[in-house]
């Protein structure tokens, strides 16, 4: 399958958190960043995330503000 | 100012196209990934981002995806 | 790839109009209905969308509401 | 009311589930597909959602993409 | 309609300016603020945006960051 | 830190629901409007969030909906 979100970020599962509907992915780029992603419980159930999992951060362009200090 | 999103990955500004009234800003990650997002393009000016600011791409974690291959 | 995104719903492409950095598309989806995404330029050359082109509108569970009459 | 998101699919609730803050709610649309929507457990009751009522997936141009298989 | 999204604030259309395909309106609130949305233009023309206009700046919970100085 | 959001909204936070992993923050606007904001807990905690805080409601323009009566 290929998407339109322009971003595609590779990396690692660092941790998983399942909440009551709603859990918590981090997943640590190749560069060193950590991304933070809040998904459903059945999200991370059907693509069987775990630590250590190779996946990627995808962002919908729209979705990604900038910021400068 | 301090923000809740829990995403803000810092990196270079690598192009910046202005549309009629988007704009799609490109940084480039510490890591080497590439990051696009699409603001307005008063964001821009008021940003003054140009090739070569240092910036930072800001995502809300409600709005990362998660993709294994 | 396999998207943590719940909802992935198949059409084919009706519309596709460019602007000057960001494109409309138009899905038809199979029982009928017509889902408009506001998507990059890029995106659409990327994936080579054209009118009657098979397709699929992906939308993360966060970013749908619910109405009622 | 009369809204600018462009997509609003109708159909008929089939699943709601409350987490501790944040509702997963299924809307078996017409056509036949599934679409999950995760609102917060005050907008299922404020609307009174139940397994059977009618009731529409309003989704944002800018939050939907697009994908090829 | 009534809808899931939990924030619905009450203004005055004070700016519409249309673009290729997305257009910028800028609502402003009873209490002073200005808020600025982004849309298609289909949309605007859908609403009969004017300036003037009374309109209401619909927000998901989910879309809303909370920052502190 | 300078960030693209166009919104930003000032007001007082007047109630905080942690969830199992997404929390409600409600901040009241100076002009008496209630944002509601559906956030992590984390965030919550880093920005140490508590009723009677000065914040603001920070929204990208393209997550901003308008309406019509």
């Amino acid at each position: 399958m290929k998407i339109s979100a322009r971003n595609s970020l590779e990396g690692v599962v660092k941790t998983v958190i399942k909440g009551a509907t709603t859990a918590h992915v981090e997943i640590e780029l190749t560069g060193g960043a950590i991304v933070t992603a809040s998904i459903t419980n059945e999200a991370v159930d059907d693509l069987k995330l775990a630590v250590g999992s190779k996946a990627f951060a995808v962002i919908k362009s729209s979705d990604v503000m900038v910021a400068v200090a």
